[in-house]
């Protein structure tokens, strides 16, 4: 009874209560994707998770190693390959790939019985249950995404709409939940080309500057100190909700720590509040 | 065939492999204890452990949920009760209960045909595998243990030595491998009560002193930046070692952390290189 009244799940998906998570990242991303992987697992012990992968050129036998991986931690994984060709002349980086822009074509990527997907950056470490997220109400939104002007500077925020020309609060996309269903009807290849071809020039992070000017109105807001944590900022959350958002806070109540920026938490030289969390999940994924 | 050259194990042992942990403490540690059990079954995924418990007073309810908790981690627990009586005259204290003197008693109170048994203090966070120490030739020691020595200086293992009147290095007991079926022939309890009452007014750290004084002479000193770090002390590592033990080797090399001294990590006004790693631990233990 209860199921036919939920609007974003088919009863098949009810049934087996699988949580669907997209990733999109090269080559280069396959330890941190890892990683974010292995931390998922532990901190979501009682969870079945599939995982879906938007990619264009990882080798074979790493998807063989990756699914063998994935397995280990009882998560099953499909691969799905993207012509790089539709992206020739988008802006990319080592640090922002072409496969980042994936996720916005995950609507039309993915099969059309999968109604609900969870996009997780590979730069992430989940450190509490993600369920809650998962089974939001979206209403009449197509996306759910926290955004980072609290904790940096709601000066920040003000540019980024100047810059884009957009009304509404400016999004990270390393944690996006997505309304299938939905995105499905607004979602057009032609005019993600368009949007990152004309932008070029404007776009500082591309494929997030791209999903605020196209879908940043179809988003509603969730709590960054929850569901996407800039884990530079520790000092500054801390400040800012007056001493609440303290370590053991975090540990308690934060689901995504997002290793956000140039330092990256696997370098060597990185150290910061929760380098030797991350390090440590690093050394995990051998064992 | 080698198993008949192996001087330690049984053949039995060696063949379910089962890695056995002694355990002592009171109510008060029970959470740090499925902190350290939770650490260590996420550290060694492919090992099966038996945990000792030898206590007083921990109310059979506690046992039921202990026992419980660790079949969740697929580690057997068993627990021996302890005369309080034994030790009513010993120096204890919150930070230091009666508990403590325990591991000491070890060889006399576990079973015959137990002929290894790792002791853990519950304040200790496992990273990294511990098969190397389990299956280490001890020769002709009884126990192997570290010394601090290294990273706090060198002049407080004489300050000790002095105190105590020993000759060997200060050990730290929170990390002590002991071969029983050599330890048996040398443990007397009469010996363990006489010396913690004649020493009690020089006992500093009370049973570590008790155990350095009598039986110091019979253990082997192993790497404590592999086997006991001190989490006080990331930098006297890092400085005394030149840069060699930073925060990737320490995850990457370290097996116990162990969180010395009065500041506990469960603590929430604690904070240090690997506050948010255990508070982590912390959180995963109710999942």
């Amino acid at each position: 009874m209860t199921m036919k009244t939920n609007n974003y799940l088919s009863s098949e998906k009810m049934t087996d209560n699988k949580i669907n998570i997209l990733v999109t990242f090269d080559k280069n991303y396959i330890n941190p994707f890892r990683v974010m992987i292995k931390s998922l697992a532990i901190s979501n012990p009682m969870e079945t998770f599939h995982i879906w992968l938007l990619h264009s050129a990882i080798p074979q036998e790493d998807l063989f190693a990756l699914t063998e991986y994935c397995s280990k931690q009882k998560i099953t994984l499909t691969a799905i390959e993207i012509d790089r060709e539709l992206f020739k002349n988008a802006p990319v980086s080592k640090q922002y790939p072409q496969e980042m822009y994936y996720r916005m074509m995950a609507p039309l990527m993915l099969p059309n019985g999968l109604e609900r997907v969870l996009y997780l950056d590979p730069d992430i470490l989940v450190i509490n249950s993600i369920r809650s997220l998962w089974e939001m109400q979206l209403e009449n939104y197509s996306f759910a995404a926290a955004s980072h002007g609290f904790v940096l500077d709601e000066f920040i925020d003000e540019v980024n709409k100047a810059r884009l020309g957009t009304e509404h609060d400016y999004f990270n996309t390393g944690v996006l939940l997505i309304d299938l269903k939905r995105a499905r009807t607004i979602t057009k290849a032609e005019e993600i080309y368009r949007c990152v071809i004309d932008k070029a020039n404007q776009l500082i992070l591309p494929d997030q500057d791209v999903f605020n000017c196209l879908y940043g109105s179809y988003t509603v807001q969730i709590a960054d100190e929850i569901w996407n944590y800039d884990a530079r900022y520790y000092s500054a959350y801390l400040l800012k909700s007056e001493g609440k958002f303290d370590l053991d806070w975090v540990m308690q109540n934060t689901v995504f720590l997002h290793f956000c920026g140039k330092q990256k938490p696997w370098k060597k030289k990185y150290s910061g509040r929760f380098s030797a969390l991350y390090k440590h999940y690093m050394n995990l994924i051998d064992m």
